[in-house]
């Protein structure tokens, strides 16, 4: 006997490379531009104003439920405050909800090719659950969501696919599943899908969760959304405040809240990723490669001939990083992120040369 | 049946009250002076260097191990780097530890007066514990800690007792338990006690939790830290990439760096509170107060004639909140945080009329 038998032992989730000095990164789905101006104007102003002296709002803990964000979530989307949870990125708002809707015998439903990170989650809390096969073309058949489950989670767009759902599924899904909770994960949905925040109101078993970590630019800040009845949000809350009282602390609390608020700059800068992942979708094709349509800020592409671990690996010979699975179904596919106009020539002059130089 | 049928329904932890506007707050044992000075300025520079343009730090993933502030904490406290773990104040550090360690049938055990998230923990990970009573002096009775358990938690300086036990007491206790992770939660160590930092080498069973939120006046930015052996922090790890891969944020890692390496000024505004403390414990004597000796940065105080309820109420009446908790044993008792010496000058004057005017 050791203290080791009682230690809960689990193979963690690993994220994309983070690389370091002068690279054109395209494998972990970051925002390629800055964030709002409003965050530097937000710091200046808490290192002139906030942090000093005893009055210093870093010696006193912050608001447990981050109501500066909250509020400023509720008018730019339009959503009750009761119905809005907040925390440290998305995969924290996730974590706390598989531990909190996912507490049943029966498993969890999702699909075989998605967000690796809902088999680590149900792994660590002794979640049962039972994966379900994307059709051939990568999309959801509906039907395996009609069975007995324990909650369902799916990404809209999925990822790595960037494939996008319609509405109609979803709701068949919701009306068909009202002893479970169905999380709706749209970490992606800004660069182009339908959010299915909308439905709230009208099914109570939905939640709907988001991230700025994409489309907000500040992945580096930490900052997940959930939206939901209000039911389903208090109980959320219960199990956040049964784990850590003060998550998000005052300044990322601060920043996102005048992130948030500067939808114009949002909306103008997502449009343009859009506009070149539509300037890549075309150069990708004329070089060969063949992809479902993305509604997200990357795309999930094969090539006709030269086997994707080799791009792979000729690319990041050329420090250009996108992220390869050496999965079963996937392993000819490279899910590339959407960088500036600039990173995305250089990638596509650099895929033609691996290309033309594949023996 | 409906989905509320596979919620997790728990009774979360309530933290003392954050009351807003000009009051005395001597209720969460914030510290009472501004963070190192280094903090603002590396603010500053974040603001001016690191945030603009398609450079920004913000938009990019956080490093998920924290490098720079485990690299600082390394050179202060003279440790391994892999003996060290990060996380989003010791509530997240606690969280994960019991998630990870916590993973056995047998009881965890911890005292019966003590932090109120322990057994908040327990319940959400449906571990099941024991709990231990001190003995009348409020002190640890340390054969408690001899039986067949699944881990044991004690915090030293106990909370809200304030009482330090021996570092041979915590010797006995971790030889005796080979096959249980003991944690040693010092979150109040720096204000006069000593810390079991040193027996890590030892005793490969122990765990030491610490935080930023009190001695380093950063309760705001939630930065807590672990200290074991190596393979114990590598499990913890392992837990903590299965829940969050990106946890503490850019700004946080960069300001908790600067902060962590500016030791004199740190010793300097400890040695202040302690001062402080002692000059009100020799006030509370006078006014007729009783207390075990206190070696972290609030007073556990009881007084002879007045009901600690009726004083917690008439405090707050003068806008000077301090800590009751109605729960038997402790229903007479205040918990007193140290303040500037202005605020605890108040706190008696208020203290003085209170107790006089008592009828």
């Amino acid at each position: 006997m050791s203290w080791e038998n009682n230690v809960r032992k689990v193979v963690p989730y690993v994220a994309g490379e983070q690389p370091e000095g002068k690279v054109i990164k395209l494998n972990t789905n970051e925002f390629p531009y800055a964030p709002s101006p409003m965050v530097a104007t937000r710091i200046y102003d808490l290192a002139e104003n906030e942090i000093k002296d005893e009055t210093s709002m870093l010696r006193k803990y912050p608001n447990t439920n981050s109501d500066n964000l909250v509020n400023a979530l509720s008018e730019v989307y339009n959503v009750d405050r009761d119905k809005i949870f907040v925390g440290v990125g998305s995969d924290d708002v996730l974590a706390l909800s598989f531990l909190t809707f996912f507490n049943s015998d029966k498993p969890v439903l999702f699909p075989d090719i998605t967000y690796s990170f809902y088999d680590v989650w149900a792994s660590l809390f002794k979640i049962p659950f039972e994966i379900q096969p994307l059709k051939d073309d990568f999309t959801i058949n509906k039907e395996d969501y009609f069975k007995t489950n324990g909650g369902i989670i799916i990404p809209n767009p999925n990822a790595p696919t960037g494939i996008m759902e319609s509405r109609e599924m979803f709701e068949e899904i919701l009306k068909k599943n009202p002893d479970s909770v169905v999380i709706v994960d749209e970490a992606y949905v800004d660069f182009g899908a339908d959010s299915m925040l909308p439905l709230i109101d009208k099914y109570d078993n939905l939640l709907v969760v988001q991230t700025f970590s994409k489309s907000r630019a500040l992945a580096g800040l930490r900052i997940g959304v959930a939206f939901g009845n209000t039911k389903l949000i208090s109980f959320l809350k219960d199990v956040k405040y049964s784990f850590n009282s003060y998550t998000i602390n005052y300044p990322a609390i601060e920043i996102a809240t005048a992130a948030c608020r500067d939808t114009d700059y949002w909306k103008e800068t997502v449009a343009k990723v859009i506009k070149t992942r539509e300037w890549t979708k075309t150069k990708l094709k004329e070089l060969g490669f063949e992809f479902a349509d993305s509604k997200a800020n990357f795309i999930f592409a094969s090539h006709k001939t030269v086997p994707a671990e080799h791009i792979f690996t000729a690319l990041k010979e050329k420090d250009i990083y996108v992220r390869f699975w050496n999965k079963a179904r996937i392993s000819n596919h490279l899910r590339i992120t959407i960088g500036t106009d600039a990173e995305m020539e250089e990638l596509i002059k650099s895929l033609k040369e691996i290309i033309e130089n594949y023996a």
